[in-house]
């Protein structure tokens, strides 16, 4: 995929980030986000005492896969270290941004102000390593 | 949900699953994967090498998450330790049901026989510690 393919895939529609952290413990999780592409960044918010919140305070290494799940599909992989911001209102910007991607416009200012508050991150996913299959029928 | 309601978001469609495991070095990966209901088990094949097959082989904790990617959004994650096996028997009966699944029937012997050979494996997640979260709008 070229840049711009690889930006259309994934803020195509409400596609959903599947995040994925290492727990302290060792086992894997997994969690759908809702994101937006803000620069080189992938960017969603989680609250700190989700498992993903603090998964990530003891150890940022993170992977997000977007996936097309019908026939040819097709999926992005991002993988790579997140940086993690608790400043109020770089997070509304960010807040309305994907309330409006996910709920739409008529919605995004009610939720987007509603998600931006203390207790919650703002976490940055930079598109460093990437992985991008445009047809995997077949593969595995 | 109920198991059925469980059951039948699981098995929606072409809904794939993302499948995370734990890096030997501790990264965490996900990739998306083609995944039947077959009992108990989520059911799903990969090859030995790839980064799933060997993370797998060095720590079989995972987890697997499905969502529903449009409003009211919707997910199911499951959490265990996999089996894996290399019968080449049990493998060919699983490998046909998922190509029917995600190819169509049409293409399910064909596909099917095609990915049931050695060096895949066939791995078996059971729905032990299963979250279902049937509407997310507003969460995170």
């Amino acid at each position: 995929m070229t840049d711009a393919e690889l930006r259309g895939f994934l803020m195509a529609g409400t596609r959903t980030g599947k995040f994925a952290t290492t727990r302290p413990d060792g086992r894997p999780h997994v969690a759908p986000v809702w994101f937006v592409v803000d620069g080189d960044d992938l960017v969603f918010m989680t609250n700190s005492a989700t498992v993903k919140g603090r998964s990530l305070r003891h150890d940022p290494r993170a992977a997000l896969v977007v996936d097309l799940e019908a026939p040819p599909y097709a999926f992005v992989l991002v993988e790579g270290t997140v940086s993690i911001s608790e400043d109020l209102d770089e997070m509304l910007d960010q807040s309305i941004a994907i309330a409006r991607r996910y709920m739409g416009e008529e919605n995004a200012q009610t939720y987007g102000r509603r998600n931006a508050v203390a207790g919650e991150l703002l976490v940055r996913l930079r598109m460093d390593h990437v992985v991008a299959v445009d047809n995997m029928a077949g593969h595995d």
